[in-house]
């Protein structure tokens, strides 16, 4: 088999951090599929998360491991974690355990659009 | 206000490219809401999107701009581009040409999760 082949069909964790010791991680919504936000996650992160059962990532403003939620109480509980096909990016599948995702108190991070004039837009 | 306000209320788009001048592109189906990748952009591969209405990256791997499916026919139509509250990262929200997404010919490259022992298993 090619390195791509191994990569793509084993059963074994090999995740493909980048030159930070980072992956991304895209949080779902398991119960609506809603894109909820994209965050970071280092190897501890990643342990943290399977762990406690609530997702955690490492912060790049920060510099410090993050428990989303912790503070404000919007914990997410994880349902499963998926990985790509290159094992360099990861999927958090969650459950919402507050009313809000985001910082800025809306449910998701992704509330705007592109419009036709290249500018931004509220999703309503 | 704040510049995090600032950033995450205005109606500019100011995309918060990184050091590479990637930002990173999480793919969703419009029609079922499933995960379908990530991959990333630079600016030409936005414009690109935005201009033909097919989702178009750069691929880090072979250093160009790449339109998804324009070799397999596995296209990718766009719906919406959406952004996130910091501006570091995007949303395509498109619907699918063909049946497959996945170079590795499934429909998301998101097909494995980890298990309790800490390997990989096949989503059915």
């Amino acid at each position: 088999m090619s390195d791509d082949t191994k990569i793509n069909e084993t059963m074994e964790l090999r995740l493909n951090y980048d030159e930070r010791g980072l992956i991304p991680v895209v949080v779902q919504d398991a119960e609506d599929s809603s894109l909820l936000m994209l965050a970071y996650a280092n190897r501890r992160a990643l342990e943290i998360t399977k762990e406690t059962g609530y997702a955690t990532f490492w912060s790049r403003s920060k510099k410090r491991l993050w428990t989303k939620g912790r503070t404000s109480g919007d914990l997410l509980e994880m349902v499963d974690i998926r990985v790509d096909c290159d094992q360099d990016s990861l999927l958090y599948r969650v459950k919402k355990v507050g009313e809000n995702v985001c910082h800025t108190k809306r449910k998701s991070c992704f509330y705007r659009r592109i419009n036709t004039d290249g500018g931004l837009e509220f999703i309503k």
